[in-house]
């Protein structure tokens, strides 16, 4: 057992005196917030699960349901825009318990001055991306604030699905023995909005992988048996196998040979000394299957559009329990932790 | 049939070049930014109805889904803050279709620096009125954002609600010969966040009536039969009258002396030259109700705690169709209209 975790343990949120981009970061200080402060006001056990999405019952249904807030900047980047990035990080949120997405709720805070032309092409994108993945905007809300008072636009998107009788996909549900696949390569999102924020010019230009993966989920229940599904966003993949090693009280460990970083990314992220294992992602998806349905589960995602770089990175096992490992490429092994604080603030 | 209104028809959303503060204010430009921008992108026939809600069917079940954005400065106010606010407005837009109101989503947009002990009254605040209102928070999301690129904090809800067999409330569903009744004095929660932002300093400090009117819903939908309900927010009473005449396809009619506005933002909205038919409540609902029934719903509103103010204001009218007049105090009439822009931003 690594003994530093206790040593970088953040201090409690009560003890910080202001809000820090940190406590956005989907890492060590999010999670704190989440732990000390709206977990003991909001208490329930769905949110006590710390899914991505709540899985709650509603008459005779289950409906899994979830909500995100966009402030990525700039609201334009290659390869998509701050509107189908939350259409599809919403679709994507409810997809990962399995849920089937039906309807998505639309919030606009603008700021006064934004040019209407900027928000009709982020409406757009959003009507597109939802017809795309099979959803409807179906209630929504705008509000305008003084200039400066905002930073042109932020979305918030909530959705509802319904989760199939019997699918049952948490993060707590791993189990050791589990395959883990995940559906392509890491960081492609993160280093998108980062190069052109930063208005780097790197060999080509680096796309995000926003992209719903609703679809893909159902081949893969069609293909067999599925414990976990989470689409590894903010924080990135690392941030995501760490959370899924707590929540399930297993072992995580996977290997850095068989992660896919494209060579752009690799490329800039090697410039400004990011690792591409805690970079955002927009389109991929991390599942934990038993041994038994990897094969099937595999040939099911290399055979859809979203997952057709689809591998097996490593496995669950049954000890350092609550934690991540990653076997090097030069053969050693290094523990992944939950970022303290922002890597890549507003990259969603 | 008043002619004017044809004059008074705003330039078309595609001929603004940039979002002004009034497409936030509920009135006219914010339903020419939903006609023109959302309605066409998002193209559905849930959304085309423009009720409050989105009511649904996954599955088995007829749900209520909402969301809005809270933008209100300040974030604390006599009688609220933007937690309770924010939860009491989406517990009671699912309330306005008869739905009971089960779960809710929260969504933080925080402004660096923000003191993390504003956040925490925040979010009790929001858990205490979730516990009143008999709804759970269940899932949420966090987002950071540089100093200046937010005012302190955004709060974006939405809610879930089961809507019990039978029952068919929209704004759409007027009849003339419905009774026009309201829950109890208008105006008050505009004003006192007016009040308080503006240091004025009336006898007194006006209180917001921010409140959940989910348990009033329930009491009246046993007393008899319901056609519209609505909670009269941003635009105030005169604002929802308009939709509803709209919505239904009829004319409606009320009287200014059954209107009650308490002495103090009567004074207020004097000195400030605010019509109180155009100020947000937040803790009032209005209701159209049978000529049978109009009696049974009044006695049940006046047993209840949040409607024990509660009259009959008018009625719905085959005339004048989609347009809602007021008999003055001086026995003239006045026809009411939306807003065409802020009269009160940042109201909500």
């Amino acid at each position: 057992m690594p003994t530093e975790f206790a040593l970088s343990c953040p201090l409690p949120i009560t003890e910080r005196k202001n809000i820090i981009m940190g406590h956005g970061s989907g890492g060590k200080l999010t999670a704190q917030l989440v732990r000390d402060l709206f977990l003991p006001a909001f208490d329930n056990a769905i949110l006590r699960k710390l899914d991505d999405q709540a899985v709650v019952t509603a008459g005779s249904e289950r409906l899994a349901f979830t909500t995100d807030s966009y402030v990525v900047t700039p609201i334009f980047f290659p390869g998509g825009d701050i509107g189908d990035l939350a259409v599809n990080g919403t679709v994507n949120d409810l997809a990962m318990s399995g849920a089937k997405p039906l309807f998505l709720s639309a919030a606009f805070i603008m700021e006064e001055g934004l040019p209407v032309e900027e928000l009709a092409r982020v409406v757009e994108s959003m009507g597109k991306a939802a017809r795309r993945a099979g959803v409807s905007i179906v209630t929504g809300d705008t509000k305008v604030v003084n200039k400066g008072s905002a930073d042109r636009l932020f979305v918030t998107t909530a959705g509802i699905g319904l989760v199939p009788a019997g699918v049952n996909i948490s993060a707590s549900n791993a189990q050791p023995g589990d395959r883990i696949l995940i559906s392509g390569s890491i960081g492609d999102h993160g280093m998108a909005v980062l190069s052109k924020r930063e208005g780097l010019e790197f060999e080509g230009t680096i796309q995000s992988d926003t992209a719903a993966l609703n679809d893909l989920v159902r081949v893969m229940l069609e293909a067999g048996d599925v414990h976990v599904l989470r689409d590894p966003t903010r924080g990135g993949l690392a941030t995501s196998l760490c959370e899924i090693a707590t929540s399930s009280g297993t072992g995580v460990e996977i290997d850095a040979q068989t992660l896919l970083v494209r060579d752009d990314v690799r490329g800039a992220c090697e410039i400004l000394g990011l690792d591409p294992l805690w970079v955002a992602n927009e389109g991929k998806l991390v599942a934990f299957v038993p041994a038994a349905s990897a094969a099937p589960v595999l040939a099911a995602m290399r055979g859809h559009e979203h997952g057709r770089d689809a591998r097996i990175i490593g496995q669950v096992v049954d000890r350092h329990t609550g934690f991540a490992l990653l076997k090097t490429e030069i053969g050693g092994t290094r523990v992944l932790d939950l970022p303290f604080t922002e890597q890549l603030p507003r990259i969603c």
